[in-house]
């Protein structure tokens, strides 16, 4: 495994640990540069994304990762990431989605998502 | 639609359609700085594309989209691009994808794909 690959390992590891245990603590992984969009509708900035987290309704959520892509980004030490997987919400149903995600430096040491669009596959 | 979804969504249009009437002209959409990544197998520059577009064994694919969802990717007038969609080979089984991108301003007035991930997902 290459560094990037880890990198973006461990970074999508914490993530999706964060979002399975704490989920407004996922905020952490975003700025006011940062763009989510789930299910079509984009959120912008820490306030959007803040929002958009709160009204997530699910009291239990488990993600299993499938398959992880890692590519080079457009600036240097950012990282291209695709997703595949499946969650199950609140012991319903499961559902397959696919998530791709940019991650840059973010000045610190550290890294934060600037780009994260998710869809469920139906 | 904003001006940035507008751009996106004729370069895609001519994308797929480049790839289901002339795969080889596939390449025009890439530089020696993009990376495709087509089922986990990673390929870097014009070369190792233009061998993975050869490999690639379909006398006809065609392409469907369902949605697409588009953001600013990291550098000014770049952006970052996730499409889902069904394509089906040679008459064969439909399957469904997801395939992600940033395209990057070519510094000639267009635009490249710096990063494509493509998957099919079962």
């Amino acid at each position: 495994m290459n560094p990037a690959q880890t990198i973006a390992q461990q970074f999508l590891q914490q993530y999706y640990q964060t979002l399975m245990t704490n989920k407004m603590g996922l905020i952490q992984f975003y700025t006011d540069a940062s763009h989510m969009t789930y299910g079509g509708q984009q959120h912008d900035g820490l306030k959007q994304i803040n929002e958009k987290l709160e009204s997530l309704a699910f009291q239990k959520i488990v993600y299993k990762i499938d398959d992880m892509d890692i590519q080079p980004g457009a600036l240097e030490n950012s990282l291209f990431i695709f997703v595949t997987g499946q969650l199950q919400m609140d012991d319903a149903e499961t559902y397959k989605f696919s998530q791709s995600f940019q991650i840059l430096p973010n000045g610190q040491g550290g890294l934060y998502v600037h780009n994260d669009i998710f869809r469920l596959v139906y």
